[in-house]
């Protein structure tokens, strides 16, 4: 096997979000009927439940009005519009952007993927955070990284008031000559948030041993039970080389426009742009117009929002925890619960599948976050209240089924 | 310096198209006062002046109230979508496509990223044309391929009625070990058709040596003078990996919404697939709604515009060739002009800066597409027709002005 056919066999998408259509039909060890109710798909958040930001619409047909100035901008997105974005980010973060400094991306998930081709070559070290987003480590494996996993005991985490990232493995990493550190925050797929002190530490060891930091704080406005929320970049010791990560599709319900940004260290941000010009030029053009409603929503928008997902939450863990041996970390921020199973007769790869085919429930299998994650599934609660709450009865029904 | 450093060193787009704006004033060596005139940017087509496809606006915002299933769709693509693109795609192409083959991409940028990423690997020989399209060389130097150039001699190939490409060093190349052949088709900067027979031969030379091929077939809807245009993917012999890459964003001024499509061999398209998973999870939901109008524009509405860029093909060629010392090619297909300059007192570079700055004419370097191109450069007559014209008429005063 060549180099690229051994990359690209390690490298999967059929249990990602939205590509379950992709799996065959199996024989499962089923047992009993299946559970009636309406289908809900947990591995994305529901537009239709929880819709765009008001005058997405409006705001790109203007962008599609105004034509070839907004069809072809510069690859890092138009000036005005960076220069807009520039001002809110430094607002929301609580440090300067400057719009130089600043790439807009074809979703998130590109803004990642410039992230790390700007940052790691083949045989670097990269520390992830296990459990965290899966593409993280798709992408330190496409990019021959070597992958520095860092775990996060995030149940011990919640006793004792913060995420439960290990920093004593995280230095000891640096130590070894890691040379970017990727992790997200709020953490996908827990929900959780780093505390204050776990965030300085991270800042202060990645200045002291010279680490390039991508945090990734894609879903870092949605924050319940009005908890702090800590921006590494507005910390008082920073590392040289940061780059900060957020975009509206979460949250905001605007992934079908794709567009995400990146800011931070000018040298990693120019690369970006590099590899952009060769990846896809740039974020869709009109598209880029509907970024001028984001961080200016309507006056209460977003705290409906907050309190609309808060409910959902609370709901759906107080029936989770009507079942014994289910343990899932209540969510901080994002709409992320990981939920953790009691044994069972079937293997966690089958229960996934049973609870599509007996129960219309779609999640996202544990072992996609960390591959000691078996027993857990995660869950995006951004859906219709009721159906969810079915959905998750269903489910607890098919565990109490299946329990060992 | 690191890999990562060497590698985005060498990586450049600030002579990219809609990137001059990053270049700093410097002091050039004028001669004489300004030329009046409205600003042309020959870098692209102007979408003011050849709108995208009628209804395009229209099918986005049905596929916006679609909602959820038109945000989320398979990373590939929505099977709807895709089915609808397979059949129109196999009408014009001449052959069969299969639907499950079919990537629709963030632009044909990215599909050419994905297709290059999934077969490309360290130290892979890939041979491409030169000139030809300037991300094709990026490419290969991000994906550490090595670049085996095949020179075309599009100024002998014109009398000869061919593109002019040198199949016997093509056919070396592949004995020496080329694993991937990479080449737009019309030709991109020259705008010349490839010949049924270089098609045939390259075709057969691919699958006789195993080479995958990438055929760019971007701009394959404009051709002039009722001119034949050959399939590479309706030969008898093909390679046995073969991809096909074609998009609505210049023919049909559709670039703003970002949005390509590649075709072809199963194993290749599933990399890809896995690829954009991690590079930008899908091309943006709603926007790919806008492609059910391609292919399937009104009546007479693609006749008209290849009538009218033919006219400005035409008129462009009549000003050029008033021009002693001047070069150009008749475009086959597609907007493009590749013009080779007489000697001038200034460097080639300088004369580009200068066209900018005396006569508000926005070209492309020759170098962009090949090293060797130093007295060239390309235009996109995409544009208004008068302004053209004009903007050509000032350039030509220019090189008179600057002639050694």
């Amino acid at each position: 096997m060549d180099l690229v056919s051994e990359k690209f066999a390690k490298l999967g998408c059929d249990n990602a979000p939205g590509q379950e259509i992709n799996q065959k039909e199996e024989t499962l060890p089923l047992i009993g009927d299946k559970l009636e109710g309406r289908r809900v798909d947990f591995s994305h958040g529901d537009v239709d439940a929880h819709p765009p930001i008001p005058g997405s619409l409006e705001a790109f047909n203007e962008g599609f009005a105004e034509g070839g100035v907004q069809a072809y901008t510069e690859y890092k997105g138009r000036k005005a519009i960076r220069d807009d974005l520039a001002a809110k980010l430094a607002a929301f973060t609580g440090a300067p952007v400057d719009p130089a400094n600043l790439i807009v991306t074809p979703g998130t998930q590109c803004a990642l993927f410039l992230a790390m081709g700007a940052t790691v070559g083949r045989g670097d070290k990269v520390a992830i955070v296990e459990p965290d987003y899966f593409a993280n480590r798709k992408l330190v494996e496409f990019f021959d990284g070597e992958l520095v996993p860092i775990y996060m005991d995030f149940e011990k985490g919640e006793k004792e008031g913060k995420a439960g990232l290990d920093l004593a493995a995280l230095e000891e990493g640096f130590k070894q000559g890691v040379k970017v550190f990727l992790f997200s925050n709020p953490n996908n797929p827990t929900g959780v948030i780093y505390s204050a002190e776990e965030v300085a530490a991270i800042a202060s060891l990645a200045k002291k041993y010279g680490v390039t930091v991508i945090a990734d704080q894609l879903y870092s406005r949605q924050v319940f039970d009005g908890r702090p929320y800590t921006h590494l970049r507005a910390q008082k010791e920073v590392p040289e080389n940061l780059i900060t990560i957020l975009g509206p599709s979460k949250t905001e319900s605007m992934s079908g426009f794709r567009l995400g940004v990146a800011f931070g260290s000018p040298v990693i941000v120019t690369r970006m742009e590099k590899l952009q010009a060769i990846v896809s030029l740039r974020a869709s053009g009109y598209n880029q117009a509907v970024l001028k409603n984001w961080f200016a929503e309507p006056e209460g928008w977003l705290a409906d929002r907050i309190a609309q997902h808060q409910q959902i939450r609370d709901d759906l863990l107080a029936v989770l925890r009507s079942c014994p041996g289910v343990y899932a970390r209540t969510t901080e921020a994002g709409s992320y619960l990981f939920v953790t199973m009691p044994e069972l007769k079937v293997s966690p790869e089958d229960f996934v599948k049973i609870l599509r085919k007996q129960a219309d429930v779609i999640v996202t299998p544990g072992t996609e976050f960390g591959p000691q994650f078996t027993n857990s599934f995660r869950i995006n609660f951004s859906q219709d209240h009721d159906a969810a709450v079915a959905a998750i009865r269903r489910t607890v029904e098919l565990i109490e089924r299946y329990r060992k």
